[in-house]
């Protein structure tokens, strides 16, 4: 049995929704935020961050949101429905740099973004200047690899829609996709999806 | 042939380092920072964001350090000297933690106070403190990990100490190592690896 540590509301819905994609069965503990935004203490009992998602499962506690779809894929995904073959090494090369960018090069600007956005000063010109051209050079190569496409990698959902789904929704609540259409198109196309909104149901978001 | 492009000074030392530990051949592309401190425009013709490590080989081109890191593993580390083999699914989980994390959970707070470090006016309340407390939080993290082993997973050196030592790089700038004895040694024991000697050489840091 898989146990995901889930703070609402927070990143850890997308894990819920990778588990569910897979089709497993997991126990969700949840987690509420405090009134200042913060996690409370308990889940540090889960994982000495105290952040989420962890999973706990076989023994063995996980953090990372791409550690833990790569490992979930590793063990359930047989077929390969949300990754390539391990044996396509160059597939999966491209497959894992997707993967790891909503949690690497993408999320800072847009973290910034949500705190600037949180601070009554006036904005730090430093930091403004920089959330704001990093916000749209990203939004600008996603768009680019998205073109018409459905998915970020093609035809086919896999793990690292999953990601920028993330990533996306941050965009939104930023008002950041104004001028995005098909940024808009495909974040509301991966959410309609049947998987997240179970998780979404099940982990209150 | 592996061709890297590399903006001095930046964190694409890390992967020409980790070539060198995997004694590959590679031809360094070399950008430098503008007056500001940005890369060049010629940079985006490497990879769209213009940002670096990105290396090609065989055809593709491929960006994310800890992509990239996997990638080369995947294809020329057969002795499994910088991660765990394949087949041991939990091993590499953890293994794939660390190199995933410092990308993701550590890279943020650090880029927050360097940045607050460029301000000229009062620092923003909400980001210096979001700064503060979760650089405080991520040293901890990584110091408790360590322990008194000489590298993050053990004994033996592996492709996540490369990412955790641009992190602690950073937070040395930073002035933020002083109260961590543990960690400044670490930090000295990997940048005194010959293969790093040889990738700072070669690329200029």
């Amino acid at each position: 049995m898989i146990i995901l540590h889930h703070l609402r509301i927070g990143r850890s819905v997308f894990t819920a929704w990778l588990i569910e994609e897979l089709g497993l069965e997991y126990e969700a503990k949840i987690y509420v935020r405090n009134e200042m935004g913060r996690a409370p203490p308990e889940l540090k009992g889960a994982h000495p961050l105290g952040k989420s998602p962890v999973i706990e499962h076989d023994g063995m506690t996980l953090a990372e949101s791409g550690a833990i779809a790569t490992y979930l894929i590793d063990l359930f995904d047989a077929e390969n429905t949300l990754a390539p073959p391990r044996s396509d090494v160059k597939a999966r090369a491209v497959w894992n740099q997707w993967l790891a960018y909503s949690e690497a090069s993408a999320f800072a600007p847009f973290l910034f973004k949500l705190l600037l956005s949180r601070e009554q000063q006036p904005h730090p010109p430093v930091i403004s200047a920089f959330a704001s051209g990093e916000v749209a050079l990203q939004l600008g190569y996603i768009r680019d690899q998205l073109g018409d496409r459905p998915f970020i990698l093609g035809d086919r959902f896999q793990a690292p829609d999953v990601g920028l789904t993330y990533i996306l929704s941050m965009a939104r609540r930023l008002n950041e996709l104004d001028g995005h259409p098909t940024l808009g198109a495909y974040l509301d196309r991966n959410l309609a999806r049947p998987a997240f909104q179970r998780a979404f149901a099940r982990t209150g978001g």
